[in-house]
């Protein structure tokens, strides 16, 4: 008993501590939360900052020597047939990777149908290209090579062109060590995809709110945020790039395009689009699939009218914009690379 | 007497001493830089290395915010009329500041009558363009906008895109603090060839060779040289950059381009063409004002016979090229400006 006793008093003294220290920190630690909350906890929860990298699929490792390969190609004019226009030549890193004019201009200088969308965080994509004709980076890489309005190039003639440099073979050989022979098509793409994947913008001043730094927006920005999860738009621009890479019918002043119906051939696709997403979209002007809307004033009060039926009056969408503004992150470091 | 005698005893000891130490030090050197030359003595003197920076005009300081202002400007693509050509597109960055394809693609795929001359080193130039119709950077800079074949834009036109970008206003403001409407054509042109002029390319092999790095170069690369200099092409590939910026008679294969006279109307200047630069032109491929060579050994032979009336026999055009390879130096850095 003695011993039992003797047990509970000495014994229990530090549980007795351990409970009001945890009974402390838990007061604390709501109290504290409480105190820092800025009333916007219910809408900020319905975001998620964006990681540093987006999924690595399982069949495209993403390895530094891909990356640089992808790196050199995605500069590589040569594989264009003019000889002067690479992926950069749209997707210019000056220019947010993107062209900040409405509709791309590629080979002899033919106006394509849509804006040229930014590659910025597209491997958080699960559709690519405004009508989603390809699902992964891997699917879209080769596809402006091809296009008779962009680099006007068959696959085998931009093959053969890359096999003329020994510095491809030497590079190809490092970024695909099992191939026997590989330069070709596939690895073009696998190598693309990978320097793509790279190409992230985290740390925008959305994200450091999101990650707890309450003060990185202002009350402006904010209440942008508010009703921008209020009125419906988080409802597909979710995800970390804010799009759920979908598809919604949407016809934009000017704009003709029949869009992913031209993929399905499904009446339901007629005029519909993927969902863009909305990170560094203060960078990234004109919108739309045609490019003709030039403010994001004008974007947000469209997709208003369009998407939500509703009319934004000037103060919701001086704040929507505001808070659109936030989403611009840190620029992905990338070379310039020496091409042979 | 006795004072005298002193004096010349104790006086001119030292200046014994002084002889002595310069008779010696004299024999050392003497015997030093006989023993470290590599008997390509008289050769060598024949050139130059290139400093890091080429003459600064007196009426366009190289100021920090001209070549910040030049660099964007040099990536800007809204001064075209397409939006998509920049001076960066034919003089890319990627390619050795050119464009490694036989003429320049410009406006619409248009396809011009030369060859893109890098612009790496031009800052050296005291003539421009092949048929030197500009002699400096400044009056060279704004050729390639308004030309049908190239950007395809009015000067007015560039002007005007220039000025609705609030951060143009600030940075031509802060490059030319005394002018009261800094956004004009002279601006423009003072910050592109500011900006042109940091793109040098020093420390090549063969720098490091004239600087006294006895081994920077092969004994293959040391009898190219001296070829190079006693057949007589340093005549005319003379100076730091290896050309004398004068014009000469050429028709190389392919080439009914009446150069020069195109500018003077002068008879002698039928056919003639500036001597380009040889430095990086390991990189600077195809050659010729026409572009339609496309090996360096193709280029010596037909130069060989062309300008010096000489047939080179395959060893001499083996060591030329391996000289020319040595002229390759360190490319400039420079940053991919976030274009408003």
């Amino acid at each position: 008993m003695l011993r039992n006793s003797h047990d509970i008093r000495t014994g229990n003294r530090p549980h007795v501590l351990v409970v009001s220290a945890l009974c402390l920190g838990a007061a604390l630690a709501f109290w504290s939360s409480a105190y820092a909350d800025d009333g916007y906890a219910e809408y900020r929860d319905q975001f998620e900052p964006l990681p540093a990298l987006p999924p690595i699929p399982a069949d495209n490792s993403l390895t530094p020597e891909r990356v640089e390969l992808g790196n050199m190609l995605f500069f590589e004019p040569r594989i264009s047939s003019s000889g002067v226009i690479s992926c950069a030549t749209c997707h210019n890193p000056a220019l947010g990777w993107s062209d900040r004019i409405p509709r791309a201009v590629g080979h002899d200088g033919q106006v394509g149908e849509r804006n040229t969308p930014t590659v910025l965080n597209s491997g958080f994509f699960t559709a690519q290209f405004w009508d989603g004709r390809a699902e992964t980076l891997e699917e879209q890489a080769l596809g402006p090579i091809e296009a008779e309005v962009e680099m006007a190039m068959s696959l085998e003639e931009a093959i053969a062109r890359l096999g003329e440099f020994d510095i491809y073979h030497k590079r190809f050989a490092e970024a695909f060590p099992e191939d026997e022979d590989p330069i070709n098509a596939d690895n073009v793409a696998m190598a693309l995809a990978g320097f793509q994947r790279t190409l992230n913008t985290p740390n925008s001043r959305f994200d450091r709110y999101l990650k707890g730094d309450l003060g990185a927006i202002s009350e402006q920005e904010k209440r942008g945020m508010k009703n921008f999860a209020d009125s419906g738009c988080v409802a597909c621009h979710s995800g970390p790039a804010l799009t759920d890479s979908q598809f919604y019918r949407i016809q934009v002043p000017g704009s003709e395009d029949l869009g992913r119906y031209l993929v399905t051939g499904e009446q339901a696709d007629r005029f519909a689009f993927k969902t863009p997403t909305l990170r560094n979209i203060g960078l990234t002007y004109p919108y739309m699939n045609n490019g003709a809307t030039e403010t994001l004033g004008e974007a947000v009060e469209i997709m208003g009218q369009e998407m939500l039926g509703r009319e934004y009056s000037s103060e919701e969408v001086a704040d929507m914009v505001a808070f659109l503004h936030t989403l611009t992150g840190e620029m992905p470091s990338f070379e310039i690379p020496a091409l042979p």
